[in-house]
């Protein structure tokens, strides 16, 4: 029978077209198969819990793959795959899981942070891990859109126009701004997201917050569902997908 | 007559073959200068502090160039030559100085600094910034060889086989280890380096640290005024020339 990998997954995705496989471009999903193709001789198919853009980087993706390999304990497979893999890409972690575990379908939490740069002007070296802001923001009231943002709502506002879901109805644990050594961080976590929905969020709150827009302002966008309500998507360079939960113990 | 033009360089050295124009490859120097030549329509030469390698970077990289352009304000030339230098380059001052400046044979002092990513294992975000030791360093120790590099020494032991200085010897104002976030830093302030000079005293003492060797061990292979006693120089990723300084008002 074959066994079933979890694999946790690190990523600088400046380089990368993002997750998937599409057309010859250069994809995570397409280096780490790669990289299990070197190991097994025959063509392996990783499945990651979701899509990442271009330039949208990881500190936790996970996925999941087959292998008929039984002389290798799981945690030997981060050497393996990771001698093979480009300096852009880091496995973490591998795990022995159950022979029905998906990595996409059994997730029931994204945790996502968008990085802020704070009132640095502009820097070379941050310039492709964050999106830069030349204030000081009024963190309280950033504080009260993210707050607005928690429960279960349809973000239609929220979206790009190619998001193919059919229901746009999320639910959000949680989602707050804080600061950390230079950066301000914008947490959200939710049983989905829909397409480029965190950037979204993160470029209006910071395009109302510039406003001095009330925190009733937001909601309302929010709920009027309309996409032209919402403001300029933040740059994917400054969103990093934290980590995917699966309510177990390796969590 | 021709004024002189102080500029400030920030860059991350990634994708450099280095400061100095050399044969094809893509330069810092050699944007600058293409930079230049875009707003004077004529060639213009650019004269930095010293020269910095390959995936070395600068927060604070000094520079001069001459110009016959009188109807420019010094600082309206960041925003000029900025408009015109890729990403990874950032002019973050411009000053109008005296004729007689040099910005190589002005500089009193430059100040470097290098970056170790500590106990954090291998990560994709930090590879072209830093240098990672999978330990928690003995900081007391590491200061203790930092101490003896301070005063003027003949430093042949740190320099590389390439070094063309006539005199090896050189005078070092500061050197120290400190803290600063998830990284540990050597600060080094001298009136000039060898070259490879600040690698080298990095990586070797980071291996004499790990050996736990006395003080007196550092301070003998410096004195012994021999390359072969020397450690492995550290990665050209984790070194940032930080400052420039001229001991003047500007500085």
């Amino acid at each position: 029978m074959k066994r079933k990998i979890k694999l946790i997954i690190q990523y600088d995705g400046t380089d990368f077209s993002g997750w998937q496989i599409q057309n010859n471009e250069r994809s995570v999903q397409g280096e780490i198969e790669k990289a299990l193709e070197e190991i097994h001789e025959s063509r392996i198919r990783v499945t990651g819990s979701g899509r990442t853009d271009s330039g949208v980087h990881a500190r936790g993706q996970a996925a999941h793959f087959e292998t008929e390999k039984d002389n290798i304990p799981a945690e030997k497979f981060v050497p393996a795959i990771n001698s093979q893999l480009p300096g852009d890409i880091l496995i973490t972690a591998a795990f022995e899981t159950h022979p029905d575990f998906h990595a996409r379908y059994d997730a029931v939490c994204r945790h996502y942070k968008y990085y802020f740069m704070i009132d640095a002007g502009k820097d070379v070296f941050n310039r492709k891990f964050s999106m830069t802001i030349n204030r000081i923001p009024d963190i309280k009231l950033l504080n009260s859109y993210a707050s607005g943002i928690c429960g279960t709502h349809d973000f239609t506002t929220f979206t790009a126009s190619g998001d193919k879901s059919k229901s746009k109805e999320r639910n959000i644990y949680s989602a707050s701004f804080y600061y950390e050594n230079e950066y301000m961080i914008f947490s959200i976590k939710g049983n989905a997201f829909l397409w480029k929905m965190v950037r979204s969020l993160s470029g209006t709150m910071i395009e109302l917050e510039k406003e001095k827009k009330p925190a009733e302002y937001f909601k309302n966008i929010l709920y009027r569902k309309s996409r032209k309500l919402a403001g300029k998507t933040a740059p994917a360079a400054g969103l990093f997908l934290e980590k995917v939960y699966y309510g177990g113990i390796n969590d």
